[in-house]
């Protein structure tokens, strides 16, 4: 099995701080650009081949969200950052992949980065940057690649469900910093059943050499999930706290309740991560318990034969003079002496608790 | 033995924010509302068929107690909310049972979460989430299914003994509360035997290759407890420190009074928490002592009897010349050897104190 | 071995608050009352049979100490209180044992609960609630039952000993517990021998089985010590602190050697108790040592006699062509070469360091 | 393997505070000096045989970097010192290579000391300590020996790449910090290879005795970059928040930058330091598999033999009568049973997994 | 080997509060009195046969140094006190030799309490308390026992080295405390050779059964030394920070000197305490690894010579027919088969690397 890295190859060392250089891995993602352009009453969806074709949205009344995927189309990002009048320094952020979730205030707009988590077709967790531009009527996000987790607020802005037509932009952030953070709560749940599954199989004695190997790769992927995810605690709480007037009085008590899922995932990490340590305990337990059986095996067929090999190797001698081998039931009585001490030694086991 | 999951499926993920939906799995619950409406002077008990029957209360200035239980009746609650004004936020949280315990003061009402804990038929820890509304002359309480811990309180209210007719709805919300918190003495109390339990059967060796699941389930329980408790204590330490105006002064020390009674609870299981880690390390060396027992067996047998069988293979041997073997009292010589032999060997091991 | 829980019974489950019921296990203790009434002149010394015989002592000058023995007697603390106009959920505090060390200012007075260790003839540790009320001019104890560590104030109270006549109530409070404070340190003392008493066992390798359960009981200890002790360096940290006109500026000073006392005992349970962490690991090292030493016996004895055996083992076979079997020195030589064989694996082991 | 001490020896015990003595090892070093004067418009190099000439730089516009590789020289430093008016402390404490990072604010001047981390050439990580002098206009550094980091540095400088030629000598200090911290990227890198080819060889198997001594070296190496980059953040953070006249505003956002890697990089220090104390958990737990794959091989072997050996021993007794000696066939039937009995035994072993 | 008890008997156990007890155990202790009495002119060193001979320094200009050795001298230390209008409190504290680390501001003068620590020839540690009063022109010390780590202070005291001469009282208690806490470092590296004697022999397999003791004092050593330096570091921060007219402005860059030692001082024992507890965990796979070791050789002997052992019983058999024995090269070709198997065993055993 290959082994990913849990760092990313630091490309820029040596580099002019300000350049734009997509750090990451996937550098033959194809673009993809998609605008919502809506208010109450209508819905404008388009998908773009320029980010050029966008730039008629951003002095309208409408709120317009553009998602831009493919981080490695530095010079859509950085037209679109100076149509929109975006500071270097952040698109530097944007396109560079291994951020910590954190939240920038930069007046007129806020730059938050955070971490869309998955489990790709090998079931390895993939920890993918997200970044959100807020503006006053505008939502820029950007991917690493296309596929995601918003198809549901597609949905909600296209058919009007719910109160996100009604509301303005930083209502629009909030559901889909909500749609990410929904998405923890199956990744977390997998943890779970993976932590299951080892349990079971390490009480079933169900376990190959490779375990301790699968416990250490589950540790890092937790480790993972938590690098995404506590950051993200200190980032909505600044959401909260500020007094930006960019988010509204009434919406924050909806980041609030983000909030409160976040905790609830976090204190879920830190309780599989308990369980994984002591997973490894168990594992211990459950290697010594064979070591003790296999012991007792051998034991128990040595403290049987041993002693029984010896009587038979003394009747075996060639002394010319051992009365015993002239009686006639001699090998009889030894059979029976014998077929006595093998059960003795039985039950002496038996007592033991050894069989 | 089914295993319970510690998550709770999220249903919710990619619902609209706000909607109300159940998301526990009790969904058959019977519906079972009953409205305490007292003064100093009367106490009238009823149990309702439907939540309209309730609203009569509303604009009295007697304290009215409303118990729902089954939170899959969510048409209901919703109209119990609409009635006394609640926002619907609170009403999402009263459903949504995999809250934390936590408290949001919304001027007009208090909203209190918290989770009743007791042990079901299969000694199985059961945590049921409880929401308590309290407003100026009400408490309205949900609770996922029949069955609480409340009958003490009922009891009082009816023969009015105590203070809580002579006191608001403040008062009573305490007692309800203290009544939840009493009960967890009683489940640290089982915690705190199972932990005994343990100990004494590994003490005793009596432990079979399913202790350490065991182990790792009762880890688990005090986990859940602790999930529960612990933000119980920000909840209550909140309330005390509250300003809000419906709670009164006097009725603050009562609810000192459950502070003290969670920093025990909580201290008790820090103490389960660091047993419990080193009730595995005992495993561990009672299973390291068993094997040490298992190879003294083994290391006793062979070294007694491999050198004897050596010997008697010597004599077993056929060349034609080996003078001993004509001796006439050779063979009884030998015996003689060989039991001063096995003897010394006892001796040895003895003196080791391996016997 | 009898196991304590390290719970109380939580007998007041479903009671109403504010009642006084007595929570331990004495309930027949004997009432013991006894009163100093003193100034720097005189000092008045009595036993009393009840409570009321006390009251006279209300309204003087002199500082009073009433040092009340038993618990159970509820009514008796019942009417001191009332004579002394202290609160009922202080009283109901009193007779509740299973508080932790903790101080309320009432402004009349201070109510301060904290706990008396001391190891009893079974050497298991005790740990006894004493209670003190500090008034203006009077000073109020009670403990669970006869017995405690106050010789030395009575004497020093009797014979006028230090300063303790010439100052007020709050100097007798210090007296009272610094009298329990320095009694502590007996207590960490006889651990600390105890701990040294495991190591000196566990590497002269004189252990039995139930070491770890006594280790585990020692854990316990040092948990309840813990938590009689870290406690109250917070109550007297709020003495000192304090802005209550009860306690003088000059006797602060004093309470600061108290808390430099606890600090001094806090540092060495916590030593301990990392000390006590790694006589688990010592242990399950000796007994990897001792499993190491069984496993070396056993495989030098197999190692030399099992190929000699074999070699017994062929020239006992009944080929009709063997020629060594008719040489004449077949067998010495065989002997030769087998004693050789002997020496030579001695020397192999030898130089392995495993003899 | 020469192991190095993770303390220097302390030469100045006993010294005179304020006097300057070199206090590392490479008391042999050459001295370099070289200096770099520029502006916007221009960039003079020069490399210096005597600290003397770069004199002329002090009262001029243009920024001075001034480096010096040589601590032994303690008198090119007190030199250099006097002539910029620096604080004799400040320079006991450049050649006094045990130095944490730290900032001290001299009004006049910022004196920051902070740790150069690289691996040579036998994969040892070496810290070197690097200081800097901070003024109006000039930069001093000092390093142990040549060769470092800058190279990238100063070919900026020298053609005038990105901002640094436009800028302050704020914003090159600023330059030469992040160029040291970009280099701990590439140490963290090589720490994270080491830890998975330590876990690749232990889940291979692939381990010889010495594992657990290169795991011990290996979390010497954090525990010394952790040193080295932790207090850092404290140095950085209170740069950020400094309000020194010496630190343009607009440069600030630049520390920031160099701070969101310092906690990247700390992050992953911490994320290793877990990891390797893992891994010696796998590692025990490898020696136990293998334990358990000896034993069962043993236990196979003597369990299948030593039953059949008893039975040839049987045979080979001298008994004159032994009935089965006589049949024609004995033998042969005696070689079926054994097959048989040797045939069952796989199957049992087999049915337990052992083989 | 005798254990030293971690703590110190108690002897003031039931003591009224206030009074002078020497509670050390060097209760033979010879008085030692020195007096320093220096101005930038002169210094006058004498040695004292009572601290009455000392008073005449009291009232003069000149900074007096008065060092007292012998803490069971009490009536010299109360005179001593009494003169220079000592508060009884602090007395008690300078012989009380179980102090940790502290300092009182007594407006006329501070107090500080601090531990010399050094290794005796035993290579034990020793922690001897040593106390300082620092007046407006006088130092008072006080010692345990005569011996201390101050001749490098002495020696410039009397040929005026350095500018302790130049200055005040307050900077010849910074270089007194200086002189200690330089000594600390050695301590310490006396420490860290322990560590790496104790895991290079661990590497070297060259462990005997004391080994885990060893450790266990280490620990305690180190546990002992973190005692005396930590609460050191708040104490000197305290100087620092504080107001004292006692201590002059230009003398607190110093103490932040000794501050940043003392950081280092504790930063390495921390880094110590981490590297014993992972020893532990060397030696534990040290002992698994030998007994892996042993396992093998047991496993290969009993494997290799069990199952040809087993061929010899065969022919060792007496039936009347058995066809191979009457070949006449049948005892040849069943050498033949028996070193094929050995050899046989042996690649096998190669090839899983066991040999």
């Amino acid at each position: 099995m290959p082994k990913k890295r849990i760092y990313h190859s630091k490309k820029k060392i040596g580099q002019i701080p300000g350049s734009l250089i997509y750090t990451g891995e996937r550098s033959k993602e194809k673009l993809f650009i998609e605008t919502f352009d809506y208010t109450k009453e209508f819905c404008v969806e388009k998908e773009l081949q320029t980010i050029e074709e966008s730039f008629e949205y951003k002095n309208t009344d409408s709120v317009t969200w553009i998602n831009l995927n493919g981080l490695n189309h530095v010079d859509q990002i950085e037209a679109l950052g100076n149509h929109y009048d975006i500071h270097p320094l952040v698109l530097e952020d944007v396109v560079n992949i291994s951020q910590r979730p954190k939240i920038d205030d930069h007046e007129d707009y806020l730059f938050i980065v955070l971490k869309m988590l998955y489990y790709d077709d090998n079931q390895h967790i993939v920890s993918e940057q997200v970044s959100f531009i807020l503006g006053k009527n505008y939502v820029l996000s950007f991917q690493e690649s296309e596929g995601d987790v918003f198809d549901a607020v597609r949905d909600r802005l296209r058919h009007a469900k719910g109160r996100v037509r009604t509301l303005k932009s930083d209502y629009l952030l909030y559901v889909l910093i909500d749609a990410i953070v929904d998405h923890y709560f199956s990744v977390i749940e997998i943890l779970g059943d993976k932590i299951e599954d080892f349990e079971t199989a390490i009480f079933a004695g169900d376990v190959d050499g490779e375990i301790s190997q699968k416990i250490q790769d589950l540790k890092r992927e937790i480790l993972k999930v938590r690098r995404a995810i506590f950051p993200l605690r200190e980032v909505i709480s600044r959401i909260e706290k500020n007094e930006s007037p960019l988010i509204n009085k009434k919406t924050i008590t909806y980041y609030r309740d983000i909030y409160d899922h976040l905790i609830h995932v976090s204190e879920n990490i830190d309780i599989y991560r308990e369980m994984i340590w002591s997973l490894m305990d168990m594992y211990m337990t459950s290697i010594s318990n064979k070591m003790n059986e296999v012991m007792k095996v051998l034991t128990i067929m040595a403290s049987i034969f041993i002693p029984l090999t010896f009587i038979a190797g003394i009747y075996g001698m060639n002394f010319e003079y051992i009365p015993e081998l002239q009686y006639k039931y001699a090998y009889f009585i030894l059979w029976g002496v014998m077929i006595v001490l093998f059960i003795g030694m039985l039950f002496y086991f038996k007592r033991k608790k050894w069989l």
